[in-house]
Order: structure tokens, then sequence, then C-alpha cells
């Protein structure tokens, strides 16, 4: 831990001496110290910087102290490895630092947060596609298809991660449907519908708890396992993931779930507070065809990969590709429906939802996405392509009057 | 390595010190020296013995020395796990030695390896009773229905068995259908049937390409791995069972599908080589019913051990259990079709159909596994009790008019 944050410049110019003398460089602190240390170190000459993040080493026992410096190891790793296969995807990683659960890495300040620049309605035409390469290159590189079986099994070992897994199987695949740890977090309006709705649908537990078993029992592919919107940086040129600190081998679809189930999020948002119009339109049209073409692009970058990359004689069987994209995709619906009820009920909120002002607004861009995540879950073997996903979205926006 | 007999003498009653005095012990090799080197110890005045077990330190490189020593080591580490939840139905385990990849456990010399037994038309009415309890309870204990979620993380990370895995990715998934390595062995006069029948397929190659990828990516529970009758030892009283050096957490149905294989080789060697008559149906009927209650049996008790084990709260819900019980199942007649069909034209052929001395009698039995083994994969979803079974085996026997 640092004590001072000039031990943070100490620190930068002695791991990393060819970027700037000591007393040249200056620290502040950006993260919010809730699960890391984040700095930013600046060259006051040349205005470059390098970013310092540490996990926080909770006090309270030692085991969390060993959760903390795994945490904080696994997640880069995780960038090392999307690094060798999407290298312009990620930040550099400069320096790790495994005793101090410590590593540098590049700055992202010339890029946005994904979910802030959505919430301004900003509109990327590359997104999708970078998401598509981002979500095909590390996951197809990381899977049966393109590792070799013992390699593979090594990663699996190296890449368990059961604290953090454990508090997906909590947060994401329970709470939201039993409130175990009486730690949901739900909008006091609508307290019937939720116990209606989520908590007295068993038909809905059931898949769910399929969904939660897979989680727990497809190691598929080194799944980033948080890839919200949060962990995307972008700007005019393009996007960079960061925080794999849930990295383990997982079920690949819960990746793209992720990212399906949190582009709902700012589409919920824009229904309920932007007054009907071209602008409002225009926007929702372009989350769609973005939301559609991540997936469909997925598909073909994936299938690119896969022909060029599968060395199992088997996998390589006429039919065999279909089926496990097939797979994936579903698996992608049950996943973003997952996400969209947890961060809607469960202990983590998002700010897309939060910050909808007018009680019905909210209400109703709530009771949308639980909708809309229903549908994905329970109907998820019929969703096999980029439209299966927007019809639904479109079935659910006529069904609930556009919000409007 | 034990250089000479007497180190082994020496070896036993340092380790086992109440087991008899050293100058009244007597060491015999009784293994085949292929994979292990096993000897029994016995007490010259009290005739009580016990068996050393060794892992063969192949010369041939560090990497498969290495290999060796993990083999013996999660060998015994399964036996130790399977004595927590069965104790009676494996051997006693008395010393483990993991420095010299060796491990002294009970003699199992009252007991008859099980192929040998059946292939002497032993029946024993407790067969399918002792399985099914097996099955249900190494594997259910060992699942995320019985375990701790990070518990059973620490074990999948423990049993990780790449190279072990690789074998039988190899020899089930793969030589069987694509002869990658040339290492098949076809019974030469049905060399034609096979490359129609098996290698021709292209259905049957995408369905044991999907139960392939099933392997790799379904840490379920921790299986035997390599759970055929020569792996189950049998007397008046019950069975044992041994060899769990291919364990690792991997698909329950794997396990099942295994002990279904097995018994229909000489379900095949039955019908193949003993006359039409009253003894031969009763051995058939005998069969039948021993596959049909091992997995109704296992079903039956996979409940009883589900509903008082069971924490997590999703996998509680109703109609769970079902689904997750079906799924079990329909593992379990894919992979009892890839047994079938690589101990036919695989590497590693069985006795049961290898001893068949008349060419058209042989020819019958193995037409007959592979034709009910396809039925088996291609059908998996709809067979999910015991009868479902049966019913198949009859319309196999029908259709190829008894082999008679």
């Amino acid at each position: 831990m640092f004590k001072t944050i000039d031990e943070v410049t100490t620190y930068v110019s002695k791991h990393i001496p060819d970027f700037g003398l000591e007393n040249e460089l200056e620290a502040t602190e950006i993260g919010d110290g809730n699960l890391n240390y984040i700095f930013r170190v600046s060259d006051k000459k040349t205005g470059r910087s390098v970013v310092v993040k540490q996990a926080v080493p909770y006090a309270r026992s030692t085991k969390d102290y060993a959760l903390t410096a795994k945490r904080n190891r696994l997640e880069a790793e995780a960038l090392k490895h999307y690094s060798s296969y999407v290298p312009h995807l990620v930040p550099d990683v400069y320096f790790n630092d495994d005793q101090n659960n410590c590593f540098i890495m590049e700055d992202l300040k010339s890029f946005d947060n994904l979910r802030a620049a959505l919430l301004q309605r900003q509109e990327y035409d590359f997104l999708s596609d970078q998401i598509a390469s981002f979500l095909a290159e590390t996951l197809i590189h990381t899977s049966d298809i393109s590792l070799d079986p013992l390699e593979k099994k090594e990663l699996v070992k190296k890449f368990i991660n059961s604290e953090l897994c454990k508090i997906s199987e909590d947060l994401v695949f329970t709470d939201p449907f039993k409130n175990v740890g009486n730690t949901n977090n739900i909008f006091p309006p609508n307290n019937d519908y939720i116990h209606d709705k989520l908590y007295n649908d068993s038909d809905l537990h059931l898949e769910a708890a399929k969904l939660k078993f897979l989680f727990m029992n497809k190691p598929e592919a080194l799944i980033h396992g948080d890839l919200h919107t949060g962990s995307i940086f972008i700007n005019e040129k393009g996007i960079k993931i960061i925080d794999p600190e849930f990295a383990f081998f997982g079920p690949i679809g819960y990746d793209i779930g992720n990212v399906v189930g949190n582009l709902i999020f700012v589409y919920a948002n824009t229904l309920a507070t932007l007054d009907k119009g071209s602008a409002k339109d225009k926007f929702l049209t372009w989350l769609e065809r973005t939301i559609s073409d991540t997936i469909d692009l997925f598909r073909q970058k994936t299938q690119v990969l896969f022909f060029s990359e599968v060395k199992d004689a088997m996998a390589a069987t006429p039919g065999f590709f279909d089926w496990y994209m097939d797979g994936l995709i579903s698996d992608s619906a049950g996943y973003a429906g997952l996400e969209m009820i947890r961060r809607i009920v469960g202990e983590a909120g998002v700010e897309d939802i939060e910050s909808i002002q007018k009680t019905e607004a909210r209400l109703s861009a709530e009771r949308f996405v639980i909708t809309l995540a229903k549908v994905f879950i329970k109907e998820r073997q019929a969703i096999r392509k980029g439209p299966d996903f927007v019809s639904r979205i479109q079935e659910c926006v006529a069904g609930s009057d556009g919000l409007s």
C-alpha cells in the first residue's frame, strides 16, 4: 500500500524509468477507493500520464487479503491474454507487480466511459464491430476451438476465480429472485410488481437456475465476467475494455449477454426520458442496430476464426459450427436477461435507470426491462440472430406503449 | 522404484507397522506391469495381505515422469474422496506415498473381476443397486448440488487431469471416427461395415463432437473416468470400485454410460455365443434388468440425495431436479454409445468381443454393438429411464435376428 501520494510517483519512476523524472511527476487519486486504488501519474512537462491500479487490501481478514491479491493478479493476467489477441482494444500494461497487487497501465484519459457517453446519446458506427471483434477474438482464442487441450486445462486451472464467481452466483443468479441476503434494492413503487413478476414466477426461477448451473459448469473460454458498458471506454477512434477482475473460464454467452443487457438499459432510459421525436427515434434505431450487429458480427467473425483456427478433428464436422454458435447466442439471450433483472432489483443498480427522475418514467423503464428480460430468458432457445433480439425489443416497446 | 521384490516387503512393514513382521512377509507381482506395478504382500503366518500399487515411471522423459506421479496421486486422492461417501464400495487405502507415486491398499483377493464374472454368466441381484449407490453418492456429493461452490472449484482445480483426459478425448471421441493416429483395430471382416457405418456417418460424427465438447466443458462432478466392468470387483457380498486414474471433474453421464456400455458387451457376447435356450434367455433378461435398474435406482437414489443435500436456493426450484436428471440420463446414453463404439474399433478392445471365436458370431456381435451404440447416441434426448435403454436393446436384437 502506498502511504502517501508521493510514493506513487516514486513507484512509477522506479518501475518505468523512461517515463519521466521523479521530480517532474504528479500523482492524483482518480478512483472511488471502493474496490481499488486508482492513481493517475502525469509528467508535468510532457503531459504524458499512466494509471496505477492497486487492489484494496481489505484489513478485515487474511482471507480477504488473499482474495485481493488474487483478483488483481488475475485482472493483469487477463489483460495480458487479451493483449495477445486484440492489443488495440485493451489498455497497455506497462508493469505488473504481483507482490503489491498492483499494475501500471495506459491512461485512458482521452476516452469516455461508454455508459456515460451513451447516456449523452452519443452514437458510434464502429461500436458493434469493435465489441464483436473483442468478443470473438478473446473468447474463441481461449476456447477448445483454438487452444491445445492441455494448454486450455492449465489456463482453466490458473483462472479458477471462486470468490469472484461466488459474488456473481449470488448477485446475478440468486438474490434477484430469492432476496436471500436481503440485499435487493427495489424502487418502492415497483414493490408489488417485482414480487409478482420476479419473486413469484417459478418458471422464471427454473430457467435462471439452469443458467446458473451453466455458469458454474461450462468453462468454455476465458470470459471477462463483468462486461457492462462501464467496463468499456470509447473515443472517436475506438474502444478499450478494462476491469476483467471477474475473469474465469465460463460460458461465452455470459460476456455477450452482459453487453446486450447493458445496451438495453440505455434503451430503456431513452424510451423513458427523451421526448417523442426524431432524436429519440434515431437513437433507439441506432441502439437496435448496434445490438443486432453486435450479435451478427460476432457470428461472422467467429465463423471466420473458427474455420481458420479449428484444430479438433471432430469440431470440424459439418453442422458443428452452427450447433456451437446457436448455443452461444441462446446462452447470450439468457444471460442478457439475467443481467437486466439483477441491475433493476439487485444490490448493484445502474445509472441508466437510477438517474431517471420522474417516478412514472422510472417505473415504466424498470417494467420494460423486466418484461423484456423475461422474454429473453424464456424464449432464448429461439433466439439465434441479431434480429431475434430486436423483434423482441420492439414487441416489448409496443406492449408497454413506448413508455411515453 | 522398488529394485527387488524384497524391497516391497520392507516398504510395507515400514509403513504399516502393525501389519506383520518383515521376515514373515512375502511379496509377489500380480499386475501386468503395463501402466503400474502391482504387488501383493502377504503375511505367511496369518494369510492376511495388502496390495502395493506404484505407477510405472516411464523413463522416456521427465514429462512422462511428472504424468506418472500425478496420475498415481490423483488415483489415491479420488479413492480417498470415494471412501468418505461409500467406504464399503472401494478398497481401503492404508498408506499414501506421493513421493514414490505409490499407495498401499486393501487386497481384493476374495473378489472377482466383474468382467470375468459376467463372462461366466454370473448373476448378482445386488449389482445394480450397489453400482447405482456408488454413482449417486460419489457424483452428487462432488457436484454443485452438494458441495459449497468455493470448495467445488478448489477440487476442480486439484483434479485437473489434462494428460489422462487427452487420452480419452483421442481414444473415445476422435480416433474411432477419424482414425487420426491410425491406431484403430478393426476386425478385418468388418472393415467395409465400419467404414460405411462409422467413418462415413457425418450425422454420427456431429453427435460425437457435441458429446466430446461436453466432456471437455462440463465439470459437473468428480467422475471416475474409466468405469468399465474391469474396474469393478465383486463377490457374493458386494462390489469394490478401483482404478480411478482418469478421475477429473467431468460430465456425470460419462461414468453411467461406461457402466451401461460395458454391460452391453457381455450382452452381445451372450447373444453371439450361447445357444438358444433358457440359460441364454435368463442371463439376457438379468442383464436387461440390471441395466434398467442401474439407471432407475441411480435416479431414485439421486433424488433422495438431491433433496436432502441441495443447498443452492435456485437448484431447489420445482422442476429443476427433473431437468437436471433428464440431462444426466441423456448424456449417459450418449456416452454409453461412444464407449461401445470405441471398444469395437478403437485402440483398446474388450475381452467380451475379442474372445468370440467364430468369425460370423463376432461379426454379428460387433454389428449389434455398433447399431445399438448409434441408436443410443442419436436418440439420447429421448432416453430418460431404464426401460428406454431396454426397449432399444430389444429392438436391436429383433433387427439383428438375435445374432444366433
